[in-house]
């Protein structure tokens, strides 16, 4: 079977709601290639072009992709083989009203900077760099909008939740398998929003937004050993349950507990013993602090936990 | 010159204020041995030693020391060689109204387990585990507080604030090097509440809560070329601001703030090009989610920053 390409010029979506149409079907364990445009489709292309808000449409999510079997309460896993960037600048910027230090009057609020794509051939195996200001940056892609159909809200692109959306999490990379509850039928996997880099936070408010190919393999678990409420991935050296909510200390108290769910299932603890060896290896992490909701992660190492899935 | 032993014996605090008196006074660039009691004094001995409420005087820091020389804006560069155990076990606890997830009613409140300290020799190039019912987890010591002589207020060890304290960070360990304002003449070092273990974050309230041998150089910077509001760690491999507030929000604006004056005097950027860089590389990290201020940092890879003292 040939590999199919899934395209944002075949479909995209800028919300992630109950019920989505999808593009494509894939079968169980089918393997894909993803196309994405970048966040703001392609309007900023030189230092000179400023963002004056954010667009009512951003972060288009190629897809919906429908796959067969997945039913609410099942999970859904996308192994992410490989993500390349597909063209030969990214761009970080700031908007007026938007990003951590949004009331620094110090900072311009919109600039932008286009990161020029050097060296590299293209692939995941020698991806180059990026360039700032004259500083090179090592391309290490990350895929920010990541999701699945809700179990009821319409939530747009520009917002992450329960249901994965813009989560902009560094670990969404070649190498990681994210993990998504299934709230509908055929579970309606869409994505796009891609960095060439990302700080951990995502202060200003973006990466370095590009246009990425992704190979992925999407799977169904069926009734899942524990079942999951939020996004986790296991990156290969670790597992990490992803929460978004109003507030840093509302999420890392949400990615915390579903950790304590994991790690009581895998080694038989009681929550009291989950509770204290969480406080003893990895760790809270931030993941972006600048949507209308934020992200935080909890990363028990690999060596600790592995998922029942 | 004999290597100096300072103990928790000789002099320790449960408060940083703006006068603070000695028990050593340091020669600029004097190594040391600091020696510190467990956050808990020694109270908790076994699993059945529950912990009621967090006691008045907590996490003992050892001092303080004053550096002859050091005076208001300068900077004081504590270089932390090595930190060793030394005690045959740490604890991790909860404790009723303490820790991320203190209203999680399926969580004992307070629960103790004694994580005893198997292999090794004492000395950190073989630093041995301590046990997790039955999981060994790598002894990775952190000093939990560690701060100077304040510029007015009176402050609790056990909380942080611009003048370190309990800052509860992972980096504060063997081969970092902390950097703090110096608000008071003599700066007035002390440190304590080391762990054997920690994750970030430190949720249930604590980490394996040890005695430890501390081994440092403590050296001051007349005129930096960046004066410090707050803590920041070098940790040979990124170069991190430290900053804590009332919220996790607040403290990770603080320290993308401080974060902007390092790479705008290293890269000689605007603070636009230095927020726009600073969401590219590194990120933010939480140092610990529970105590009376929250704790979180900015790292900037050592390959992109370095500091100017």
């Amino acid at each position: 079977m040939p590999r199919e390409v899934v395209s944002h010029r075949d479909g995209h979506v800028y919300e992630f709601g109950p019920e989505m149409e999808p593009v494509y079907e894939a079968a169980d364990s089918e393997s894909l290639t993803i196309e994405t445009v970048d966040s703001l489709n392609g309007e900023i292309q030189e230092d000179d072009d400023l963002l004056d808000a954010i667009p009512e449409e951003v972060n288009a999510a190629t897809g919906p992709i429908a796959v067969v079997g997945a039913s609410p309460g099942d999970v859904l896993a996308v192994e992410i083989a490989d993500v390349r960037v597909a063209e030969d600048r990214g761009r970080v910027l700031t908007a007026p009203g938007f990003g951590l230090l949004r009331d620094d009057t110090e900072i311009d609020h919109p600039a932008t900077r286009i990161t020029e794509v050097d060296g590299g051939d293209g692939v995941s195996s020698e991806p180059g760099t990026i360039d700032f200001e004259g500083i090179d940056v090592p391309i290490e892609p990350v895929i920010g909008t990541i999701g699945v159909a809700t179990g009821g809200e319409t939530v747009s692109t520009l917002t992450p939740d329960d249901h994965g959306g813009n989560l902009d999490t560094t670990d969404v990379t070649g190498g990681t398998t994210v993990y998504f509850p299934v709230f509908q039928e055929g579970a309606m996997l869409a994505m796009g929003d891609a960095k060439a880099a990302m700080a951990d936070g995502e202060m200003c408010g973006t990466g370095a937004e590009i246009a990425v190919e992704i190979d992925a393999t999407l799977s169904v678990v069926e009734d899942p050993a524990v079942s999951l409420d939020r996004p986790v991935v296991d990156t290969g050296d670790a597992v990490k349950t992803l929460a978004s909510a109003e507030t840093l200390e509302d999420a890392v108290a949400l990615a915390n507990g579903d950790m304590l769910d994991l790690l009581a299932h895998h080694h038989d603890f009681s929550r009291t013993e989950a509770y204290l060896f969480s406080s003893l290896v990895g760790g809270l992490e931030v993941s972006q602090v600048v949507d209308p909701q934020v992200t935080a992660r909890n990363a028990v190492p690999s060596e600790y936990l592995s998922l029942p899935f």
